[in-house]
């Protein structure tokens, strides 16, 4: 059994969904395990991670489209507006996605299925850098 | 330490929620694993999963038209179209819930709660057959 | 390796987010795991999980009332009544948000952002006392 882990620095440009598979097959491969899980987790309160279809770009469109419809700017009871109008709504929009991901890893290679991405979403206007840890757990 | 994985194939019957405990203990049970955790993941980005409650089967009926309000479909913004009115409503009622769940296992049980039970959500209309592996790490 | 694990009864006094970081910190300095991952579950159908930002309370004064609107009371279409006009907003409240976390663990500690906690999420108006399982995994 192992345990293995990297730290990505992951740079956004501002609103949207950026894929970052790549870079967690890398560490998956460079860990070793053959069977386990790999785990995503993005350090911050205004990102968050989802799984999504990868292969037409117009679902990522729309999925950005329908959280600024859910979790607008500038919605008379926020309190909490100090940091900027984007601010509140990128708390709402990460609570509502994840924080952290699981994925199994079978023959040294992560589960995706033929259509599925991770991806980092990014909820704050301006561009950003991102921590993702990965920790790979398995043998 | 062992790490111990299987897929499961499971038929839906169009949107909704069908339990997959029943499914997820006997691999946990074939594992051999007392002391540990299980990742449920779903492979597809229309179909999801939820621990919800399985008493009472009204609960998952409000569940279901909670959804169909929240994500309705033929909304004017959507671009995501070519696959079906229900398509891009699954992505986004996938994406509100969870691709992967993960559950303690303790004395070789998983430690779900009394009423609690694991789901997989179909959203699209029609009968699907979906993937779901199940990995099994511990002692 | 190791598989370490142990159960929290948290005392909440009615809806809204209480901090369990400093809880699961324990657990986690308990297990002597170096590298690795620790899983947070909740054993409820009506109390969730949610990783969030830990400095401003306002922020999460407007994340209760975001889910005050999104999942309000009193539907019209709510069929599942018999517990009370809080329960099926419960149920949703904790279908949208999360049942199980999971933090990577690096030199003996928790990977959290700086602004990061982890917080029980009490959906119901009565308090509770709500069963937390923790499980440490790694070497």
């Amino acid at each position: 059994m192992k345990a293995h882990t990297a730290t990505l620095s992951i740079a956004t440009r501002g609103q949207g969904t950026r894929e970052i598979t790549g870079e967690v097959a890398r560490v998956v491969h460079d860990s070793g395990v053959e069977t386990g899980t790999v785990t995503v987790f993005v350090q911050h309160t205004s990102a968050s991670l989802v799984i999504y279809e990868n292969a037409d770009p117009s679902a990522r469109t729309d999925l950005h489209a329908f959280f600024a419809r859910l979790c607008p700017e500038d919605e008379d009871y926020f309190t909490h507006t100090t940091e900027g109008p984007d601010d509140m709504p990128s708390h709402l929009r990460m609570v509502l996605t994840r924080t952290s991901e699981v994925v199994p890893i079978t023959r040294g290679r992560m589960q995706l299925g033929t259509w599925q991405g991770i991806f980092l979403f990014e909820h704050r206007r301006a561009p950003h850098r991102r921590t993702v840890v990965v920790t790979v757990l398995g043998a």
